[in-house]
């Protein structure tokens, strides 16, 4: 609780990441393409399930934007705020490849489940900061990190 | 053509494999689990998609005694007779501990495709063959490997 209280005054974003491993899998594979989204994974796998916190969103934000997916992203994300979180899937087999492909939950091999946990943050704002509204395919305004943070 | 009719007066039967390999699989352990059913299976694999073939279903119908699924098995190739052909799917990920499994198509770990085909032997002899009925559990007649191809 007062770990919570803190973070919300200091500000700060949680990633936490979860996927289950079938025994048909390689876990270099899965932890690889974990860490193809976001870098700074700490990962741990027990009874077949990955488990990973990271705190660097900023990997995953460019990545969205090289593959020219920020509707996309911004829709799927609007549409998974709960509270201070907002909760997404992704597809396991092309993250393997870097590439974000926002799926249901029963995606193939199963998906990753990646929740964005805010502290003192507007899920909006993180929102407009990974994916923000495009006009012709360019962000209509591009917030800066400091600003997430203000 | 010929060879097909030289096969029906031998009699015999090929068992034909198939299943997807993903990204995030280790083909060595899609390897093994086709081997836990099929130990002489001819094993490749290309463009993600791993195919075999094999002769012995002898290890396979052990199989199918030892884990008590004789009804099931009955049940699930008697339902998938198509001409000279029996067409199951099995669970990938529990064939890595050779346990049969009976799935449908859109099982999120994508199945085992295993097709029995036939040469001169009628597919409700190859089922009685594999899995005869059973009273109490127990097979009323156990066909002998000659008689599979009287």
């Amino acid at each position: 609780k007062v770990e919570a209280v803190l973070k919300s005054i200091l500000k700060s974003i949680d990633v936490i990441i979860e996927t289950r491993v079938y025994p048909t899998e390689d876990e270099e594979k899965v932890v690889k393409a974990i860490k193809n989204f976001f870098p700074d994974a700490e990962i741990s796998i027990e009874d077949d399930v990955l488990r990973a916190r990271a705190k660097n969103i900023n990997h995953f934000r460019e990545l969205l934007r090289m593959q020219k997916i920020l509707d996309t992203a911004r829709n799927e994300m609007l549409k998974s705020v709960s509270g201070n979180e907002i909760t997404i899937l992704l597809n396991k087999q092309t993250a393997t490849v870097s590439r974000i492909n926002f799926v249901e939950e029963d995606a193939i091999l199963s998906p990753i489940k990646i929740t964005f946990r805010l502290y003192g943050i507007q899920p909006e704002r993180l929102i407009d900061y990974l994916a923000p509204e495009t006009r012709d395919g360019r962000p209509v305004k591009e917030l800066k990190e400091s600003e997430l943070f203000e």
